[in-house]
């Protein structure tokens, strides 16, 4: 490690939020904003979403070597294992469902995550060796998108579908939630997003998980942090907006009148802009190139609306190099693919999950608890209490 | 905020695990290692706990004013009515406790409070106005004893037992556990213990809490990030460890053997030693001052052990100051009112729990991601993708 050691307790000031302070070294994944450029290890993530499997991806990044097809098998096996649920953890799914019938999916599959956790009794990570804190890691994040699949269903009042084994990851998240076999050209699409979103730089949730990792906790509570953070307004991630975006305006005709009166609101126009990159998003140039394979309305106003906001934006906002984010092209690519939009943010929470897999590892490897300090700046103390409170 | 701002993106060099880094300012707490006190607001928290109730205390953390017993009405209501559970998640708890029954306490809680958060349905925290935020996160932490207790009986067959209402907060934990009212000097013990572990400077749980309000989520997934922090052995927390250590040495005639061996095989002694302070743990004087209120064979034999295993380290480690931390104590103050060793850990984060609610209101009003970065130190990118994996 590179980072500065000091040995006195003055406090250190840095920017708000910690931004650009550098609280760990990575051998991940990098994203270079000024260049619209992102890769895993040393590859580049558009160009893997492009042309690798998702289970090819993850093993790159958990294990830093990217397999041929061919010799993928003993981790695939292992994923294909630890996507299938226990029947001690199937057999709340319905009762939590019915019981949150109207909650919000990502509470859902928290609810059941922790349950899983509760039942399993993972040891924490400090007092696991290298290989079962891998294994524990895999365990969690490959049940993501079976609970999110099996809770949707049985909040509808359908049964949960279990993971086939002889389809792939994303070809059998698509099964699970519908319950037939997805077409070739959905499950292209959807895995060349869900790659592009396994990890992108330090983000918020990624963050938490490796502050929760550096306590030593076990990997359940590792996801469950991650996942709160990935929740939040400010995280980003809620391709659903995009489609309110596109629904809002409804008609091309009104693109120019409903985007003017939006930003002469103050409003933000969802689907548009990102506070890392002052280029064009690169997974929002591969989720459009994605949505183009297919031949549909949808799309075709997707496009007449990105063009002509992308126009109205950089007159209106000069300067500010607003673009078509991720979420855009991921959201019509999403919709395509028939996943409910109520179920977008946890569709990115299942490829994000990956990501935070390889974090979780890379964070256990330095046993170093992440604890900052805050500044005191109340009343000055002590004062001795009043005696007329006592 | 006097924290810089930058406008640049250099990245900033900081000590490993962000110690000293000040990450935020705070009203709340602070924690001065060298002179061996700390403070809520303006008073000390020892004076706190000796003379207040918790909810008073909490009430200071929440709203800044320590309010006299006779004030504090509309806030003790409002806690009281928070800590009884809702029927629907109540309902859940047996099948949970069952399904898990011989589970971690803490993972079990953590089930219950993300249930609970599904079934609620809380609004993000930027997404709510003060008064909202204050009693989204007072209905989360009040449940944590109500629900440490109805799973702890739940899982031993026992039924739970609903709060009583016309007894404090922490009467109230213990009537909950037991099932009978607990004495005033068992309650007056284990107030001072609680009032105690609110809070403690910024410690990792109360970091992640924050990280995770600073994306917006809501309170929930404020809590459940903390606790899972909570759960990893570096962050400490886990009082029952100190039970161990009286257990391994058994009489007074081993201490002496059973210290240096230890010591020589390079292992901590659990229940000393403390990352902050260099002088005796404030928390720790006034744990063993409630531990002599009782006249019991067990206090005398932690004092005996604490003396003589203060010399020996003071022998064995010069210059390392390592005194009994607060655990030592408070573990044979947990176990006096009996609490089940077992519990210590949630016990602890029932406390801790009230703290959070607090940071989490703090860190809410100043809405700003808190999102640092790392450094990539891979291999560098791009590299085409080799022919041969595809």
């Amino acid at each position: 490690m590179r980072l500065v050691d000091r040995m006195d307790n003055t406090p250190i000031e840095v920017p708000r939020g910690l931004t650009n302070v550098v609280v760990t070294e990575t051998e991940l994944s990098d994203v270079r904003g000024q260049e619209g450029f992102f890769h895993y290890r040393q590859y580049s993530a558009t160009d893997l979403a492009r042309q690798c499997t998702i289970e090819q991806v993850w093993g790159l990044l958990l294990d830093g070597e990217l397999l041929a097809p061919g010799h993928m098998h003993p981790f695939s096996d292992s994923v294909r294992s630890a996507s299938a649920l226990s029947s001690s953890l199937s057999s709340h799914l319905p009762g939590l469902a019915r019981s949150a019938s109207d909650g919000d999916p990502i509470a859902l599959l928290k609810t059941a995550l922790a349950l899983d956790g509760a039942q399993r009794k993972t040891p924490p990570l400090y007092d696991q060796e290298p290989g079962e804190r891998r294994d524990a890691v895999i365990a969690v994040a490959a049940e993501f998108p079976t609970l999110t699949a099996a809770l949707w269903r049985l909040r509808r009042g359908l049964p949960a579908v279990a993971p086939r084994g002889d389809l792939g990851y994303v070809a059998d998240y698509l099964f699970m939630l519908t319950g037939s076999e997805a077409a070739d050209e959905h499950v292209a699409a959807l895995s060349a997003y869900l790659v592009a979103a396994i990890d992108h730089g330090f983000n918020a949730s990624t963050f938490t998980a490796r502050v929760i990792a550096s306590t030593g906790a076990d990997a359940t509570s590792c996801f469950l942090g991650a996942l709160g953070a990935l929740s939040g307004p400010l995280h980003g991630g809620a391709p659903s907006r995009a489609l309110e975006t596109l629904d809002a305006i409804g008609h091309p005709d009104n693109i120019d009148a409903w985007v003017t009166a939006q930003i002469s609101d103050g409003k933000r126009i969802m689907g548009f802009g990102h506070p890392v990159y002052r280029t064009e998003d690169p997974r929002s140039a591969l989720m459009k190139e994605v949505a183009l394979r297919f031949d549909s309305p949808r799309v075709r106003f997707a496009v007449q609306v990105e063009e002509r906001v992308t126009g109205l934006l950089a007159e209106l906002k000069p300067g500010r190099h607003l673009h078509a984010n991720v979420e855009w092209y991921a959201a019509i690519v999403m919709e395509i693919c028939g996943i409910p939009p109520e179920l977008f943010t946890s569709t990115f929470a299942c490829a994000r999950a990956l990501g935070w897999a390889a974090n979780i590892l890379e964070q256990a490897r330095d046993p170093k608890i992440i604890r900052p300090s805050a500044r005191y700046v109340g009343e000055p103390a002590p004062v001795p209490i009043p005696a007329g409170v006592l």
